[in-house]
């Protein structure tokens, strides 16, 4: 009877857990067919040195708590594996990591690099001869993973920023006649607009004006828009992707600082946004920068998102169960109204390294706002609450022990 | 019979409304004493160009809906009007403007500010021989007027500040061992750090460190207090007030530009902070400002704040047709643990223009975190959950119909 290993992937989401929770509750219904679950520590690095988190040791209650817990409990890293080619010592220590722990599952929680890393294990293993049943579970507040119609973290990211959006919006709208006309809210989405995008699920007599990282930003263009909403509805609310670029390429947020893979560090795009229009118009404005709170916001996650998060970890358990190998559970939309989705999967040759774009018909033509298309992709992912308990007024959130497992080969450097 | 008038001043908060909804549903049980209660539109300035909202035309569930929508239903305004002595004419118009409406009741819903004004109005009222009684319902954010134990408005923003930080820290520390290191939260607060100490009400597992504007910023020691933090913990997280200023008085948010009333406008010591600390000791960072989102953000108000704001504005109906006049409805601590509190109310001659500032005693010695005292009077204030209904995915606010009241006076300019 073989172990499996589990670990989480690049950043973290609100339902991250909820996928962890799904693993080992459904390990545990099959004692006669999995051992133990082991968790990397902070991800695949623990893989690597050896830091394996016994699982079994964490009570029932704990795991069914993990599906209300936000972030990544066995921690997550950032580390992405290069090619087989490059350093094909990475990925055969992770087999004789597995070979000296009797794992013989690999499940891999995280987006499109992780995908490609739990491909790469896959291959490696059946070249090496020591079998290892490789099963990718999507996660994704970016929810550019292709084959799934949506990834779990996005739908709750989607949910935090149009309930914010509107909230936001609401108080706007109260003070506009004297003071702040001008509301600018900055989202994650370096690269697609998907979660900009969900700033437009609020009521069409609220006035949004999305800047998507797929749209160039026209200051002129953008300050007329700006302005009509202003002068129609007394005030505007500007919801910006940190990716949204000049038409040279530059970032509007770009700060001058980079991060370890050189890219530039974002957060900053909102005061950028806000004072062109003061300089331009002239109306007050206040801009906030949700950053992590958007991503962890777990006392506002979607129930669809953390359903969906917890299947497809239950679902990995059981295509590996079924002998399935190199594969990833998917969401299949089936109906819009009423929402309805059921499990499917994909290989994960067409899902490492291809990236899903928002489709051109989900933004308006005029770039600032998104269609009707749009729209009724998102609301089902944004579809009921699902609250976590709370104590003393603050969520109940589950810190795991974290007991390690004894380590039986020579330390490996990352 | 007298009519009554009811006007939202200042800042909006996520419970406002609920004072709103209270006074309403009380005035409508009481339909042989009091008329039509009409609100301000944009607050007082509705009610000095005659711009006042007939709310008999809104159902009844609506105005129940106010106890669960955020923001100021009726319109607020940041206006604050002048000495008597430097502008009698607007309290004289007031006066009028209650005499052409039949209204006999002043309801003001507002921090210090509108207290100073409800004061006047009611000593304007006597000395011109128009009797109003004069009653004002406290809201604030900032949590800073006298005589109340606390002010609505300010326990839903300190809920929403605590949670956002245990939400965040949970994300940044299982990311921190590859990744960010250091997550800067920026809160509401210029003058006093009520707002900011909810960001220690976080369990002590979780290392916050907490930039108050009554503690001059000291660079040196804060780095140190945070390297520490990194050390131990693994990462940092730090909460810092707009309004925390250097040892010179210059805010840390400083940007430059300045609002109606000359005040520097602030925003931005979030990355202030973050920069520090990575050009002193190079961790990687990610900050957020939460500006309105943390005012408005019914979605997670605490359940003693609502039911406060609800009893305050029932409270000051009731006083009113006790006879009362130039009071302000407040709230009693009776107990911490179980929280128990009444309706008690003070004069307000010994309200307005006065602050209540933080005790000192509620800081911690080294002045980045909240002692216990602090953490016992803040915690009941976070207690319970008090969610909106929601409707596809989103909160149903409601939106009033705001049917306005024929004019009766020539115009009137502000």
């Amino acid at each position: 009877m073989k172990n499996a290993f589990y670990a989480q992937s690049g950043g973290v989401t609100a339902v991250i857990n909820a996928s962890a929770s799904g693993v080992i509750e459904t390990a545990r219904k099959h004692p006669d067919k999995i051992g133990t679950v082991y968790a990397g520590e902070n991800g695949i690095i623990g893989a690597l040195t050896e830091n394996l988190i016994d699982t079994s040791v964490e009570t029932d209650a704990d795991i069914a708590a993990l599906t209300h817990t936000p972030s990544g409990a066995f921690g997550s890293c950032r580390y992405k594996m290069k090619s087989l080619e490059a350093n094909r010592a990475e990925y055969e220590r992770l087999i004789e990591i597995f070979k000296a722990h009797n794992i013989g599952y690999f499940f891999y929680n995280g987006g499109g690099d992780s995908a490609d890393t739990c491909l790469k294990v896959s291959q490696l293993s059946e070249s090496m001869g020591y079998p290892i049943q490789a099963i990718h579970i999507p996660k994704t507040v970016d929810n550019d993973l292709p084959v799934t119609d949506n990834c779990p973290g996005f739908g709750s990211v989607a949910k935090y920023i149009a309930v914010s959006t509107m909230e936001a919006s609401f108080d706007v709208a109260s003070m506009a006649a004297t003071s702040t006309k001008i509301f600018v809210l900055e989202v994650m989405g370096r690269h697609a607009g998907w979660i900009a995008a969900a700033g437009g699920l609020v009521d069409s007599s609220i006035p949004v004006v999305i800047l998507f990282p797929e749209i160039d930003f026209n200051e002129g263009k953008f300050l007329k828009k700006v302005d009509k909403n202003v002068k129609e509805f007394g005030y505007c609310t500007i919801v910006v992707s940190e990716g949204t670029k000049w038409p040279d390429g530059k970032f509007l947020a770009e700060q001058g600082t980079r991060d370890d893979f050189g890219h530039a560090q974002l957060g900053g795009a909102a005061p950028v946004v806000a004072n062109i229009v003061k300089k331009a118009l002239g109306y007050k404005f206040h801009w906030a920068v949700a950053d992590y709170l958007q991503r962890s916001a777990r006392h506002l996650a979607s129930n669809s998102d953390v359903e969906q998060a917890y299947a497809l970890g239950r679902a990995a358990v059981e295509m590996a169960l079924d002998g399935k190998n190199s594969i990833m559970p998917s969401i299949v939309r089936l109906s819009n109204n009423p929402y309805k989705w059921e499990i499917g999967y994909g290989e994960l040759k067409d899902i490492a390294n291809v990236e899903k774009k928002m489709p051109e018909n989900y933004i308006s033509d005029d770039g600032f706002s998104i269609t009707k298309s749009c729209r009724e992709y998102l609301l089902p992912l944004i579809e009921g609450e699902n609250y976590p308990p709370y104590n003393n007024g603050l969520p109940d959130y589950v810190v795991m022990q974290k007991s390690k497992v004894k380590k039986k080969l020579p330390p490996f450097e990352v």
